[in-house]
Formats: C-alpha cells, structure tokens, sequence
C-alpha cells in the first residue's frame, strides 16, 4: 500500500450510546474480540486488566466510564454515585496522568451540572469531546514531530519505536506512531523498528499488527538487538510516547524506554518523545518523584499461559522507567515542540492550564 | 542453601562409552529431557537446532561427535570417513569459534593415528580431555573473575548478566556464571540480575534454572528493565560470555550483549568478558569482521509454537553482535585477566599458541 491510499483503519474504542466498544488488546493480533463494557466495574476492569492500555487511550476509556456510570446513577445520589465511579477509575492504573486529566475534566462538568438528566447529556459531551480531541491532538502533534525529524534529513529515513503508541492506545492516529504515520504520509520514512517491548510484547502484539495493516514498513525486533541495529547507522530517531511528564522534562513511559535513550545518546541517533498536553504533570517537579507500577512476577515467568521460566522464580516487574531530560532531544505536545528540553523551557512553553501547581512556579 | 554446601548438579552433557547423552535445552525449564546421540548426524542436529549450546559446550559436543564417527567409520577409508563427519560438524554453527577449536584438536589427533582402532581410542581420550580441561579452566577463571570484582569492592554486591554461561552452556561450572558462583561460594553475592535474553530466552529458561537449582539468589528480568536497574546503583558489575572475541578484543556474544556494555558504561558499572582461550579468535583483527548469524525471523514472531506477533511480519533476528573493546573492563581467560584490552595488552597477556596468524603479528 503506498502512502497516499494509506487508511487507518485501526480504533481502540467505539461509543455505542449506552455502551462501551473495546478491541481487547490483550488478545490481538491473534483474535479480534470487541469488549462490551455497560457499567463502570467493566470499564474498570478492563483498565486494571489491559484489556485497553496506552495513556491516552485509557482517559478517553475512562472518561466513557463515567458516562455509563451516570446514565446508571440512582435518582437520589446521583452525583455522590458519579463521584465514587470516578474514585474507583482513578485507581484502575497508579502511573497514567491522563486518567487523572479526564476523571478531572469529567468532574469539572459534574460540578455544573444540576440534575441526572443534565449529567448524562453534558458528560457524555464531554467524554466524546475529549476523544475527538485527542485524536486531532495527534494529528497535529504528527505534523510536528515529522517536520522536526524531516528538518535535517535527507531522503527517506529509518525510525526505531518503543511499545505501542498508535490507534490503539489513543483515540485514533497514535502519538509517537502518529509522527511515524506522518512521515510515512510524507513518503519520508524508509522503515519503522518496532521493539517487541517485554513482558507484555506490545510492540510486536500491537505495533506490528497496527502498523502492517494499515501497510507501513515495520521490522520486528527484540529489545536485545536495538544496540546493535542503532549502531548500523540507519535509524535517525527513537521516538515513544509517555505515560507522564514531570515539569523538568524527565519522562516516564514503558519499561525499556530509559534503555533506549542511553543508547540512542551513545550512537548519536536523536530521541523524540510524544504526548499530548495532558500527560504533563507540573505537579511533579522531577522524574524521581514519579511512582513505578511494579507488577506481578508471573507476568514476567510467563507469555499468557506459557511458563518460560522456572516455578515461583523472583522476577523483578517494573511496568515503567524514567527517562531524564538530559537524554531527551525533543518533547512534543499539541501546544509545540521543547527542544532540549529543561525545566524553564517546559515553563516557557507549556501555556499554564489547569495543571498549574508550585512545581511549575518554584 | 548457603554457599558452603552448596552443590553442582547441574551438567550438559554426558559422554557415554558409545553414545553422547544431552539434556535437550530446547525444554528446559518445563521438562529434564535427556537426547542420546548415537551417531554423528545426531551431533550435528542437537548442534544446529540447539538442543546443545553454548560456545564452550557446543565444542565438547563436537569433539564427542567425531569419536561417535570414529566408532562408525568403515574400515576402509576410515580417515576420509572421519574426516568428512568433522567437515559436517563444522557447518553446523557459523559463529562458535569454539567449535572450530576443539575440530582442530581433534583433528591434529587423527593426522597422528595409523589404524581406526587406535582413532577410537586417541579420539575418546582427547574429546574427554577437551571437557576436562573446560571445566578446569572455567574454574579457574571463576577465581580470577572474583578476585578482581572482590578487589576494589566491600560487602556483598549484585552482579547482572546476560544468556547462560553457566554448566549448561560448557563442561562444567560455566564461564561468566563460574564467576558469579566464585563470588558466591565467597559469600560477597548479594544477588544476580539474570537478563531473560530474547528469542531464545536462555536466561529465563537455563540462567534462573541453573541458578536457583544451585541455591543462588537470582532475580529475572527483561532486557527493557536493565537499564533501569543499573540506574539504580547496586549492581557493581555485568558479566557476560563470548562466542568469538578478536584479536583487538572486540566481543562478539549473544545478542543483547552489546546493548547491555553501552549501559554499564553510562552508568559506570564495570563489563567483564569471560571466556575460555579456546574463543579468542587472533586470526580476526576485530570484531567488523566476525560473521554475525541471522536466523529465522520465525524466532522473533513466535514463542516456541506459541505466535506474538502477526504471522509473516519482517523480523530482524540477528544471533550476536559484537561490543567493542573500549567498552569492555576486563577480559577472563583461564590463562590470566586482560583489564581495559586492546591490541597490545591482548598480544602481551595470550601466549601463542595454534591460533596464530598474521593479525597477531601485524
């Protein structure tokens, strides 16, 4: 398929009116299965459990949730029910800012409201605006993060990519795999690297499946081989996405991404990292102050129902790194490009929002 | 188990009088499957398809199969017949430069031999000495390895490392993994970080087996989470095997290797290289030339039978890559310890033996 034929066919998420659509991720590329979720405890299990993933995607995921909780919400207490949903959706995943943005933004019109009509209407509203956007967030930030890397380059070039980042774990077109969409619109990109991204493989489950469908160029390959493939020379820019930004700029996303940086550093191939607005969290002044989701062991002892280690072996299952901004050479949002970025250009470049918090004033 | 009791139960190989038994690594840790090679086809397929490996063992493997070949070869024409077997032996496995080694110790046997009786005889004492002699040698290095670990550190310390170097992979004891069980009979291991070590995931399959069945305390871990884990401090040293290493000290081992000598350097946690004598390769300048094996994509895209990715993706899957020898601490070899190797030190340190060639001169 070539660039200007290319569709993008691949969604994470359908709203249904009183229900919620899944593709459940955990599945894929095996079997396409849509998930019907028709209450929050659905919505919230299927968080909690992966079913749906990606930081973005699960925002929108969760902003939905609110909606179904709403439309089941009793006539008396109505809001306090609404507002124990979005406590329990808050504790679906400990390390995605974007939750806390869309629960923060679903409550914000919850406080406007004044009856359980009026909530189900302005919430509902509200959950798909917040899908639409995000989707034309990273179309937009795709132009940008294409224009950066086509800046200094000639010709076509090869991308590596971390975990999955695309249609799949946003509301459509993908952030990090957004910009590699939009290079490969600009007939620029000459192969996608996508790192298998262990223990839970989105890279290759996910990335691969995403990408080959809508007919990208992607090579697979394990973590072990990214030293080796970016010292050939070839690979221009890593480019992931973040599960949250600190207001220095220090990333946390999938575990393996901190691994990528140093070496991208060390062979002098350029690290991009894409995310919208929201994953921003001037609330933390740095990465260290940023928590790590540690997982189960099995998670890592076994591929689904496979063991491929031994019995009860201590692993060790960090779901997320922290990637300093000393190692960053550009933060993309929806609100621009920080190059090189630091604490005062964050600042600078980042319009203050509801966010706003001593970490970004101090 | 504390260390001064602990036991080495763990072997690869069984040489039999008439057959060559090999625990099939293929099913470890799941099942303790023992393969019986009669003959030299069987050799040559538990080498190829891996029922065997590691550099160390895949060459005790070999030299046990041209004795099986010795035992059949037809009385007239027995040389030729001897010969050809050690020809097909040699393409089984294109990097290990082990296996090379010990052919050619076999082979200068054979050129001394006048009868097939006396073949089978000087051929089963030599491939029993080559084993022998491995185990001697990895023992010896695991002293000399822990002696230069212990030297400038206090108290216990954590170790991380890559594939398995250890009884399965050579005759006995292992090579990185005699180093870390040194440390660990004197009681200065506080823990071994044992990288999974995808396609093939010889750390999660053979590294944690080996370990824990040994009373070590291991700790599994993906590759994506090494760096996070150097980042934090505690690992004082990496320690890793080798397939081939040149005559410039550049390394060529198990893919992941590379990766993980550019993260220990970033962090300043300190890369050892530990390998018998047999692997030094003096007839390669460096490691650019050291022919690096490509397998099957199919590796990459499926789990054993099970498939993670999306059938017939691309997939890169490169068995080894090289790291260099400016990025590497110290290389082991039974005959003494190369700190911060390059031509010189490399030329000073190995006496000359049969490997000779014009890249040791030049």
């Amino acid at each position: 398929m070539s660039p200007e034929n290319a569709i993008q066919a691949v969604h994470a998420m359908e709203w249904r009116g009183s229900a919620l659509g899944l593709i459940d991720q955990r599945r894929l590329p095996q079997e396409e299965i849509w998930l019907t979720c028709e209450d929050v405890e659905a919505v919230y299990h299927a968080i909690r459990d992966m079913a749906v993933r990606g930081a973005p995607a699960i925002g929108i995921t969760a902003a939905y949730g609110v909606v179904l909780a709403a439309r089941q919400a009793p006539t008396n207490g109505w809001k306090t029910s609404i507002a124990e949903a979005m406590d329990k959706l808050g504790q679906s995943r400990p390390t995605a800012v974007n939750l806390f943005w869309a629960l923060q933004r679903m409550g914000d019109v919850l406080d406007e409201v004044a009856s359980a009509e009026e909530a189900v209407g302005r919430l509902e509203q509200e959950a798909i605006a917040i899908h639409r956007e995000d989707e034309a967030a990273n179309r937009h930030m795709g132009a940008l993060g294409r224009d950066l890397m086509c800046r200094d380059l000639d010709g076509p070039f090869e991308i590596m990519t971390h975990c999955n980042t695309g249609s799949l774990a946003t509301g459509g077109y993908g952030t990090a795999l957004g910009v590699i969409r939009s290079v490969w619109e600009a007939g620029r990109l000459q192969k996608v690297f996508a790192n298998e991204t262990r223990p839970w493989l989105q890279g290759a489950r996910l990335t691969a499946w995403e990408l080959s469908r809508d007919g990208l160029p992607v090579m697979l390959n394990t973590e072990g081989a990214a030293g080796h493939i970016l010292r050939q020379g070839n690979v221009k820019w890593v480019v992931v996405g973040a599960d949250r930004i600190a207001a220095n700029g220090d990333v946390a996303n999938k575990i393996g991404t901190y691994s990528l940086a140093v070496l991208a550093r060390h062979h002098g191939v350029r690290f991009m990292v894409v995310a919208p607005r929201s994953t921003v969290d001037l609330s933390l002044a740095s990465g260290d102050l940023i928590p790590i989701e540690e997982r189960d062991a099995s998670e890592v002892r076994n591929l689904g129902a496979m063991p491929i280690a031994p019995p009860g072996i201590p692993a060790y299952n960090p779901v997320f790194d922290v990637t300093p901004a000393e190692l960053i050479d550009a933060i993309v949002t929806e609100e621009g490009v920080i190059e090189r970025p630091d604490r005062e250009k964050m600042r600078e470049a980042l319009s203050v929002g509801r966010l706003t918090s001593d970490a970004l004033k101090g």
